[in-house]
This record gives C-alpha cells, sequence and structure tokens, in this order.
C-alpha cells in the first residue's frame, strides 16, 4: 500500500532541530586560528542566505517559492507499506518507506541541491564545484544545476570515474562537467575528502564560482528534512500514531537527518543510524574537532570521525565512505537520542536482494544499510510477538550500482 | 504538476478495444496449415485464460484481485504535465505525460508480465521462457516471476546482452536466468525474432513451461491499458476535456496500444504512433500476414510488417526492433483511425536530452521517439498559435541506457 500527498503538501517551510537537540551545537573552527568561524569566512564559499541557516535557531525556515515549483517536479513522494516483505518474514512489525528513489537523480540529494542551486543563482554565482564518490551527489547537483541554468563542475574520486562510467554520463546529460580527482595525481584513487579538497580550491580561486556541499552540514540537513515531515504527515493516514523506530543509512548525515530529524522532539520515537563495519564512523569513532576534508583546508567540525586521513576500503555503498558524520548526527549520539549499528557489506546485499525480491524495487548500497536493519528489527519483532511499527528511508535506488549485485551474485563481493 | 490517484483507482478491468475497432481482427493463421488457429494450437504455449482474452470480445476484463495487489506496488502512477518543457519551447500547447517509469523494472512491461506470471501460476506452470531485446520485458518478467515464484529463463539478443550487462544483472537480482540468443550460433549478434524462436522452442517442450510475449498480441494489449483508463480519469483531475492527440512510441505496440487504446472511441482524440526511420514497420511496411519470428515458428499474423527476416540496424531503441507491429495497432493505422510518423536516432537524443534539462528526468531511447513527436507538435502549435493539449506516455527511463547517451554527447552516435 502506498500514500500520497497532493502537490500542495509538499512542505512550505523546513524543520530546524537546532532548538530540539538535547545539547546546543559546538560551532566550526576555522582551520588556521582554531577560532570559531563567522560568515565572512564562509562567504568565498557559500551563499548568505545558508550561511545564515548553517546557524539559525529558528524553528522553521521558509522554502522560496521557486524552489517549490521544482520539488514538486517528483515530489510529494510516497510512503510505502512493505507488506510482501512483512509477509517474508512472518513478522507481526508493521515496515514503512519513504521512497525518495522517485526524483530524477534518485536518491534524497536533489532535496538540498535545488535550493542551494537557487541561492547562489540569486547570489550572482554562474558556477558551482562540488565532489562525488558514488555519484548520487554529483547527479543530483548537475540536474539542481541544469534548472537555474548553472555551470557545474563535478570532481568524481577516480576510481567511482573508472568503475560507475554511467554515473558521469549521467550527470553529463545534465550538462555537468565531471574530472576526476585527485587533479594533481593521475595514479591516486581519490577519496571523498580529497575531492572536497579539490573543489573546495576551484571554488575559493574564481569570484563567478561557488561551492556546494551534498551532505554533513547544517543546512544541508535542514534542506532535507523536507522527507521526514512528509512521512510525519503520511504516518497519520497510515492509521499509525507514530513509528516506533526510524532507520536511515549513515555517511555524512543527510538522508538520516532527512527522516529522522523531524522525529527528535517526540520521545517515544528511536533513532538509529546504520553505516558500515569497514566505515564505522559513530560506532568505533571518537567524537572530536577533525577537518572535513583531507587537506585540511575546510573549518574543523564537532563529530565522530575516524580522522580525516582515514581512507575507507572500496566497498559499493560510495555515499557512506566518509570519516566523519554531520555534527547534528554526532551530537544526537553522542547524547543518547539516536544510536548506531554496523553491518558488514556481504549481510547489506543479502537484505538488498530479498527487499528486491519481494518488494519488487532495487534499493541503492547504501539504503540497504538501512533495509538490513530494518529487516533484523523485523525478525526481532517476530520473535518477541511484539507489534512494531518500523519507519525508514528509501534513500534511492540501486540502478546505477548493479555491477555491485553482480559482483555480489557471482560471489565476488567482499563479505567485510 | 502531478495528478496521482489513490490505490483503489487502479481500474479493476481493463480495456478491450476488441468491439471499438473500425474494422474486425482478422484471425491469426496456423503456420502450417495457414488455417486460423484454434485454442489448442495455443495451449502449449499459453494459459486458457490469456489464450480467451486474445479474443474475447467483451468490452472489459475483469482484473484479478491478486494481480491488482501487485499493481498496486507502483500503480497508479502519476500523470505530469510538462510546464517546465512547455516553457522551454515557449508553446502555448499543455503538455501531459503518464510517468510509467515509476514501475519497479522501470518501465510499462510489468503491466502485463504481472498477469501473465499470475495466469501461469494459476495454470501449474513453473516456469516461463521469453525473449528480450533492449531488456525492458526480461526485467519485468523476471521481476513478475519473482513475485510469483516462478523460474524465469530469458533468451537476451546477442548483442544487448554484451552491451547492456548491467540488464542482465537486473534481471538476475529478480532470479532470473539470462543466456544469449541465438544459443545455437555464439558468434551471431541475434535479433528479437531469433530470441522469439529460441524462447518458444524452450516452452514447447517442457510440460512444465509456458512461453510469454511482451508486445503484439491482444491480451498483451489489454492488460497495458490500465496506463490509458488510469490517464483518462487523471485528465479529468487536471481540468482537460480531453486531449487533442495522444503519442506513444511504437514497436510491438504494447505501450503505444496501452496509452492510445482507451480513446479509441472518442473521435476527437488524434493517435499518433512514433517509430524510428531505421525500422519503419508502420511508415513504410506493407499489411500483410507475416510471422512474428525469425524462425517462423509462431502463427501468421496480420500486420504492417518489414519481412520476418528483416533485421533493423543496431540502434540504441532497442525496444523499437522488431519487423512487425500487433495487429491491433496495424489495423487502426490501416482504418486511418491512427497516424504514423518516423524520426532519425539523432533527432530522438536531441529531445531526449532537451527533456532531460528541462523536466529532470532521463527518458529511454525509445520513449525519447515519443517525446521528438511531441516537441515538434508543441512547435507547430506555438507556430500556428493553438492551444493543444498533448498526451504521451512516458513509458520507460533511459538508467540503463546511459551508454546512449554518452554515444550523443560524444558525437559518436549514428545519427539515422
Amino acid at each position: 500500500m502506498r500514500w500520497n500527498l497532493p502537490p500542495d503538501r509538499v512542505p512550505s517551510a523546513w524543520f530546524n532541530v537546532a532548538p530540539h537537540l538535547p545539547v546546543p551545537l559546538e560551532p566550526p573552527l576555522h582551520p588556521a586560528t582554531r577560532q570559531p568561524v563567522g560568515p565572512d569566512d564562509l562567504a568565498p564559499l557559500f551563499p548568505m542566505p545558508l550561511i545564515a541557516q548553517e546557524v539559525t535557531t529558528e524553528p522553521w525556515v521558509d522554502v522560496p517559492g521557486e524552489v517549490l515549483d521544482i520539488l514538486r517536479l517528483w515530489r510529494p513522494t510516497p510512503l510505502v507499506r512493505a507488506e510482501r516483505l512483512e509477509a517474508a518474514l512472518g513478522t507481526p512489525a508493521r515496515i514503512y518507506y519513504k521512497d525518495e528513489s522517485v526524483s530524477p537523480a534518485g536518491s534524497h540529494k536533489p532535496n538540498t541541491a535545488v535550493p542551494q542551486a537557487f541561492y547562489n543563482r540569486q547570489d550572482g554565482i554562474r558556477r558551482l564545484t562540488t565532489e562525488t564518490g558514488a555519484g548520487q551527489w554529483g547527479s543530483a547537483l548537475s540536474f539542481a544545476s541544469a534548472l537555474f541554468g548553472l555551470e557545474c563542475k563535478v570532481y568524481m574520486v577516480r576510481a567511482s570515474y573508472r568503475q560507475k562510467p554511467y554515473r558521469r554520463v549521467m550527470m553529463e546529460v545534465w550538462g555537468g562537467e565531471v574530472v576526476p580527482s585527485p587533479v594533481d595525481d593521475p595514479d591516486h584513487p581519490g577519496s571523498l575528502g580529497s575531492a572536497i579538497s579539490d573543489a573546495v580550491r576551484d571554488a575559493a580561486g574564481r569570484d563567478d564560482s561557488h561551492y556546494a556541499l551534498g551532505s554533513v552540514l547544517n543546512h544541508v540537513l535542514l534542506h532535507v528534512t523536507v522527507l521526514g515531515l512528509e512521512a510525519r504527515e503520511q504516518r497519520a493516514l497510515a492509521g499509525e500514531a507514530r513509528p516506533d523506530v526510524v532507520f536511515g543509512c549513515g555517511g555524512g548525515g543527510s538522508n538520516l537527518g532527512g527522516i529522522a530529524l523531524p522525529f527528535v522532539p517526540d520521545p517515544d520515537v528511536a533513532l538509529v543510524a546504520v553505516e558500515p563495519t569497514s566505515c564505522p564512523t559513530l560506532t568505533e569513532g571518537r567524537f572530536d574537532y577533525d577537518f572535513g576534508d583531507v587537506a585540511g583546508m575546510t573549518p574543523l567540525l564537532p563529530m565522530y570521525t575516524l580522522g580525516h586521513e582515514f581512507i575507507p576500503p572500496s566497498i559499493h555503498a560510495g555515499g557512506l565512505r566518509y570519516h566523519g558524520d554531520a555534527p547534528i548526527i554526532s551530537s544526537l549520539v553522542r547524547a543518547g537520542r539516536m544510536r548506531a549499528v554496523a553491518y558488514p557489506q556481504g549481510k547489506v546485499f543479502e537484505a538488498a536482494v530479498q527487499f528486491a525480491r519481494t518488494q519488487g524495487a532495487i534499493p541503492a548500497p547504501e539504503t540497504s544499510h538501512a533495509i538490513r536493519a530494518v529487516i533484523d528489527e523485523a525478525l526481532a519483532a517476530k520473535e518477541s510477538g511484539e507489534e512494531r511499527v518500523i519507519l525508514f528511508n528509501y534513500s534511492g535506488h540501486g540502478l546505477l550500482d548493479l555491477g555491485a549485485y553482480d559482483d555480489y551474485l557471482t560471489g565476488q563481493l567482499d563479505q567485510v
């Protein structure tokens, strides 16, 4: 069963979790002075409205009309009850998911790409730079840039650039320019951290350009709350008082924040981050100030981190291969408001295939982390005979990740 | 703007165009005797309910509840107004499309794959065989087979098997077994006609197996009318009395039939088939009895054909590379109720990229034929200053066809 909302129910304001955090966020620090960064420090990279959103404590932030018009190309997205998966598991749990795979880029990322492109164009910027790992974010920003007539240059982690040529082509269809990163070492496979360094360096050096980040920062998580807000409304349509537990996969924190943050004020809703055991930021990292990138060019952020020089193994969930996590997510985990679990890749793909063969849709490797945890939660509910209402974010489809499925089906997937 | 319908508005009966055809269909003939085929001739390949649907003259055919339950995994699909494309063209025309790309397999094909799998399982069949060219149909049948616990063996045109490994993997994720065709000549690139021969030969030789066809036949077009029926209802929600003209790309006729047949009874709605100039069945073929496959194993069908031995050039719209067309579509064209136009590949991809850069979504090469014709119709309306209401079927997404876009963007696409 699916619940849709009419186009006028796309949320007209973003939900700001800041006033609801158990502990206020500590400020980002300047990489050289280690003093809190101010708006002027960020102005070479971001337009002022985004800098303001980064620090606002207003509970709601209005969504500009022009942004809403574009979000309505695919929003509101459906809330789906996974009844066939429930039946296959024989669980008394009711499993719901928010389907963000229906966006043009195939994930939740356009929810922040569109407002970021909007504010930059409003600011007179003609060109955006960014990095991409798995390609979801680069696709989203290329798409959004096309709709606002902006140039878009994407520094793509070289390993992904080689392994996933179709992601590159997708960006090019929308007019994006894609180059492998790091740009100064053609033999290096690259990492998200090094691609951020390339993109920041490019934008900082040109007056007509800004940089756009697809995760981690407060304004990114703010924008993605549209999906959680819709899910909250649709959950009522589905006749549920509330979800007992909300799951999202955790890399930089954008899709997890999108589904989880609107539920933070309700203490009866448990929140769970699901990450790969091979990049266990929240489950095994330390909480500390660290750089967002490898080269140490970004502000220092208060977050769980594996160290900014940590290069995760080449798992297929490229979107979860990040040494840190959003300060907001880190703060919630540190305060005990959210818990984190980790799964190895083999178990994740097992869950993905079970989902595809029951519900039909083929999930992204990142999303499949959430699905793995949801299946285990539903099996635990079966064991204990409990009715549980489970909600997760179906953050993206896996149609550009079929090579990973091939590895899994032919026994060539690295299990860890 | 998009119009959704609630889940209980998935049509509960299929629309049968037979009573509305200007000229009754001539019967298929037995390949050996050239006498009309009877149910017994078809029973080795198809279950009786599908054979009955092939010849029924009842105006409506009930959709089984178990089929409806599965269709609701993605149906009703949205009707979308392409306002950003309209604005880019500066046309007074209003352009609507039915978005069939949201199905698990990414096209309209599951609309018939699901009932075909259902009736076969009901008949005690344990295994289905089929052919696939571009892979859309093989994907849809693998998906449907997974949901009904059937084995599925797909004979994939060898050229596609090599060029589109991800389509193969997609079928394997759903448990389908995929082999390149023709099976008896590993050096032959294959064709849809030869793959049909392989699949029919396999099913005819085993008691536990039937064959499933994804286009051409009357029961296939019947099943796909769910999408046109929904569009007819949504068109009213959008405040339009009727479309002035309906477009669909034409290969074997399934997506075209799905969108066009429910509008056949309304003489004020023009119907247009759009095909590739390199496989111009309706625009340059002759109307005659011909085989559905290369080997001459299928019944002879009354249709426009380029000759069953015609091997179309390797254009990227693999789903349109068929020498014949559905008898229903052929009959409508022959009677003047539907017209046909043809476009070369280069102009088709130009339209596809314009669509992607305005509306966001990346269309399948097949679908892009319809988009090309729609854009030309909208430009003609601009020229004449006419308000026109245009409806087309967005039959599938192009996310597994990005190699073709790469060829186009890098100037390597064969233009004809």
